[in-house]
């Protein structure tokens, strides 16, 4: 079956993004100053073909572990959807 | 009050997503075989101070049609967590 399963890879907390502090003063030159704080990650969905969730869910941490994610600078949450 | 609302930004499907397909080349060359397809997007968390859900969730959309997401090649949804 496929499975279509969805990474989130966002900067680690404890990082400065400087890609979302550009963003955060552009929406405020734009006039929406609502906006505290932005980070920018990346959503990566992935079809997978496996015999069920869990061995999709494996295929996907693999793929997020050897190519996908930097564990210095990253973090990932996998969902399946 | 603060929420934290997610923008998920992603290439249209009727448009190849390069950086996609090269994901995918990559992982193959790596041996992982059972992923069929790849298509990568962009994920920006929003801290946004605003009265309730539907404010944030209305700030975020503005925030996304003025200068996160572009119309001809991407695709957007939103989400308050």
């Amino acid at each position: 079956m496929t499975y279509t399963t969805q990474i989130k890879i966002m900067p680690l907390k404890e990082l400065l993004d400087p890609q979302g502090k550009a963003v955060l003063g552009g929406l405020q030159n734009l006039g929406i100053q609502s906006v505290a704080d932005v980070r920018i990650g990346k959503h990566i969905d992935l079809q997978i073909e496996a015999a069920n969730e869990e061995e999709a869910i494996a295929i996907a941490e693999s793929a997020a572990k050897k190519l996908l994610a930097n564990p210095v600078m990253e973090v990932y949450h996998i969902s399946v959807s």
